[in-house]
């Protein structure tokens, strides 16, 4: 009984290729005293993981060589020593790429509440750190208020379609996406039901937000950095505020980038620009699951996920993020079998 | 009678020069009703004229073409029709680089008050936009608290070493000044008591921010922009906030900037970058001057006025500004008999 692991065993210089990770198999981690083992069911593809795998400082150490990929996801519990699990119990927490996981004291799992008639996909996506993300983000980094003109990138991804879908349900005065392709950005409307969404691939991208917004930016959303990044600084309202949740543009940069030349409108328009790490909002998770939890079951927050099957295909799914090749939330399907309802 | 007037001719690429501003003579204007007629005594230089000198969207709009050169200064009230005023009333308020100057409804003046002891280029400095900008810059937009380790670029200027002795006089763990040249740097440590000063023309300032500083940047005031403030990003504190309060390495610059390339550290240690204006805090403006003249009073606030003669030089004495060759608060005297005490 062996357990399929994707390790470390070399650090990407720009996108993740063969080189990068290696498919290993070690024996399956037995269940030892106040502990539970764990059969993976979905893993977590989120940008920050490409983070991870640099050799440089961040909010978390890199990845060790060797070491499996970092990585969060949800699975069930087969065997357990611990009161904190029962077997049966479906649970989400750092699984890493493999698919048997031991959770005890240093890797705590939270246990997933059934009979919510909500699958485990949906959850993951939704009620997991890409929809916390947004929520906290939006409302509390960014200080949304009602009446207020937003704009948000990555619109099309997993995070961005929620925070502005959240930002229309309280009530924005307008709501922009910024997505890349014209397909995108029709699903950014149709599907998510944003106001307007900017296409960045095409030119003049500050010209077009301004006419999308001609009033001015109250809050952007931020998942891309760079040049995108330096065009809403140039469109900045009056005591704008810029929530900074990932700077996917850099992630896979290869040369130093261009870098911001507008954060002098900061001054002009005494606006405020932000970073945030979800895991700071940490022992408020439930408060945004709860109205994500209730948008979903009454219809108003619409959500996709994109399922890649098989744990061997993971570090694919991670390159995905960043070729815009994902429609929604990317997870990998470990094992199927796993269910919430 | 003449008003001898410095008028903007054209409009600057780089530097201020012999083709950017005439010196030309108008008649003195007369007292209407509900006016006074004010003699300017002294002209505060700050760095913020030099964008309106551009045709730019800013915080007031530019410096028409023919018209006088924005500016804020003090003066004696000679002729009063306003019952604000009275003859003999020292007066602070924009009054342009001019010999004379008419109060009304829309330009509205201060009266400044007698009787501390203090002169009048100390209070243009210290209790002018200059300290005011200090206290509130460091205080409410850098939320600065006791035992924060504070930063602080153009650590010889006017704004700039008040912030440094705000912050030690409030208990700050280390205040470390970033200033141009071997003389400026000591003078930051001996006469405005900073901790330590970092040269900034020296190379590896990143690296010496560091060994400054080793444990983060909780409060950096920003005078400079520009590559100083991308040294100082990547030093950022675990909750650190970025005090935009100048660009003054942008003001001139005939190039697109190199940009900021560490903006992604406000993500990893949840930064915080704000800009503000010091009008935005015009109701509270006594505040800081109550708390800064009792500095001064008690011989708490080292500070220096670099005082150039002549309003035919206000040209001159903004240059000194970007050259770095003023030592304190710059100031045009236009007319030395205009005193306070």
């Amino acid at each position: 009984m062996n357990n399929r692991q994707v390790i470390l065993v070399q650090r990407p210089t720009g996108a993740v290729d063969e080189s990068t990770t290696s498919l290993v198999e070690t024996p399956r981690p037995s269940c030892g005293p106040n502990q539970a083992l764990i059969k993976v069911g979905f893993l977590s593809i989120d940008p920050t993981i490409r983070t991870w795998m640099n050799d440089a400082p961040g909010y978390l150490p890199p990845i060790g060589i060797g070491d499996v990929i970092r990585s969060s996801g949800a699975g069930v519990v087969v065997e357990s020593n611990s009161s904190r699990y029962v077997p049966g119990d479906v649970v989400f927490g750092t699984t890493g790429w493999q698919e048997w996981v031991v959770a005890d004291e240093e890797n705590k799992f939270s246990v997933l509440p059934k009979g919510m008639g909500l699958d485990l996909p949906t959850v993951l996506n939704v009620l997991g750190v890409t929809g916390i993300t947004a929520y906290f983000g939006l409302l509390e980094v960014g200080h949304f208020k009602e009446g207020d003109t937003v704009v948000v990138s990555g619109a099309a991804g997993a995070t961005g379609s929620v925070v502005g879908q959240i930002a229309k349900a309280r009530g924005a005065q307008k709501v922009v996406g910024i997505a890349g392709g014209p397909e995108k950005c029709a699903e950014v409307v149709e599907k998510y039901g944003f106001d307007e969404c900017v296409d960045y691939r095409e030119s003049h991208l500050a010209r077009r937000l301004h006419e999308a917004c001609p009033k001015g930016i109250d809050v952007y959303f931020d998942n891309v950095g760079g040049e995108i990044l330096d065009a809403v600084l140039s469109n900045i309202a009056m005591h704008g505020r810029v929530v900074l949740c990932g700077a996917i543009s850099q992630y896979n940069a290869m040369e130093k980038p261009q870098g911001l030349a507008n954060t002098s409108m900061l001054i002009m328009r005494r606006g405020r620009m932000e970073g945030f790490i979800v895991l700071d909002f940490a022992s408020r998770f439930a408060e945004a699951q709860l109205e994500l939890a209730g948008m979903v079951m009454n219809g108003t927050l619409a959500h996709e996920e994109h399922l890649v099957q098989g744990l061997e295909h993971a570090p694919d799914a991670l390159n995905l993020l960043f070729t815009g090749g994902n429609h929604g939330k990317t997870l990998v399907v470990v094992d199927e079998s796993v269910k919430l309802t």
